[in-house]
C-alpha cells in the first residue's frame, strides 16, 4: 500500500515541466497544450518499430510519488475533482494517483519518435515519472462499442490543464 | 524479462473459461460475447464504491502465464495478427502478452458490480490472472480528441473472437 521503487524494472523515464503532484494536470486528456517526452533505457530502444504510424499511445508507469505517503488507506479517498464536495469514492471508481497498486494510465498524443525515445503532448505526469510499458492506441480495441456511461465523472466538466491544487486543500 | 508471480500483491483475480493464451481471444474488444468476472480480495472490496456507475472499466493485470518463457527478448516480435506474414514489430508497437514488463491493460463492458467484485463482457484473459488495478473507463479522458491512427492495426480488420491458435504456429 505505499509507492515508491517500483518493483520492475522501468523501461524508461517521463520527462515534463512538474514536479508536484498538487501542480500537475490531472489527466493528460485535460491538458493537451503541454508537451513531454519519453526517454527509453538503451536496450529497450528497438522496441520502438512502428510506433512512428500511430497517432496515440498509452504510458503505464509507476506512480513512485503519492501525494501523501502517510495516507493509511486508498480503497476510498476523495477525488481530486471532488475536493469542494468532499464526496468519497472507491479506489476503482475513481482515476487518481493514490492507489493500491499506483500504476498510472496516461493517454498521450505522440509528436514524434525518435531513436531513443518519443515526445507528446498531453501531459498528467511527474518529471522523472519511471515508464513500465507502452502500448499503442488501437481504436478498435480502445474506445468502447455502444454507449458510454461515466459515472460521476458525467456530471463534472473540468476545464482543460486544471490541477489539484485548483480545486482546494485535500478534505477528509 | 519474464512473467510468473507478480512482484507486487494483487487486489483480484480473474475468472475466465480460458486456460491456455493460444485459445484466448486477442482482445477483450473482439470478445463481447463472453463473460468474465473479477474477484476482489476482502481487503480491496471497498474501492468498488461507485463503480456502478460506469458502463466499462480498465483492468490492469500481470500477465503471469507468457505463451513462450524461453522467449530471449521481446523487444521485437511477430504479432499474432501479424503471424500470417512472419512481420516484426516493437513490442511498443504492439499489444500482446510477452512484454517487458508483462502488464495487461483490457478494456471491459461491465456487466454487474457486487459486493465482492464485478462481472464483465470482453474476455482476453486466462483463469487466475492476477488483477492490480482497475480503473473506470472515462469517455473525457480515455477517448482522443481528433484524428486516430492506429498504425498497421488499420490495414486488418480481425474477426470477434479471433484467437492465435485461428493464426497459424509463432514464426520466427
Amino acid at each position: 500500500m505505499s509507492a515508491g521503487e517500483s518493483p520492475w524494472p522501468p523501461v524508461g523515464v517521463v520527462h515534463s515541466a512538474y514536479d508536484q503532484t498538487e501542480d500537475t494536470p490531472i489527466q493528460s486528456s485535460l491538458n493537451l497544450s503541454d508537451l513531454g517526452s519519453v526517454e527509453l533505457v538503451a536496450a529497450a530502444r528497438p522496441g520502438l518499430l512502428g510506433l512512428d504510424g500511430f497517432s496515440h499511445a498509452w504510458l503505464l508507469t509507476w506512480l513512485d510519488r503519492p501525494d501523501d505517503p502517510g495516507e493509511a488507506s486508498t480503497w476510498v479517498a476523495v477525488p481530486f475533482l471532488l475536493r469542494p464536495t468532499g464526496e468519497q469514492k472507491g479506489v476503482f471508481a475513481m482515476r487518481g494517483p493514490r492507489r493500491p497498486t499506483p500504476l498510472g494510465l496516461s493517454l498521450v498524443s505522440l509528436l514524434s519518435v525518435s531513436a531513443t525515445g518519443f515526445s507528446f503532448v498531453g501531459v498528467d505526469l511527474l518529471d522523472g515519472t519511471p515508464v513500465l510499458d507502452v502500448k499503442p492506441y488501437v481504436e478498435r480495441f480502445d474506445r468502447p462499442a455502444g454507449a458510454v456511461r461515466s459515472g460521476w465523472f458525467d456530471e463534472l466538466d473540468p476545464p482543460d490543464g486544471i490541477r489539484p491544487r485548483d480545486l482546494g486543500p485535500t478534505s477528509r
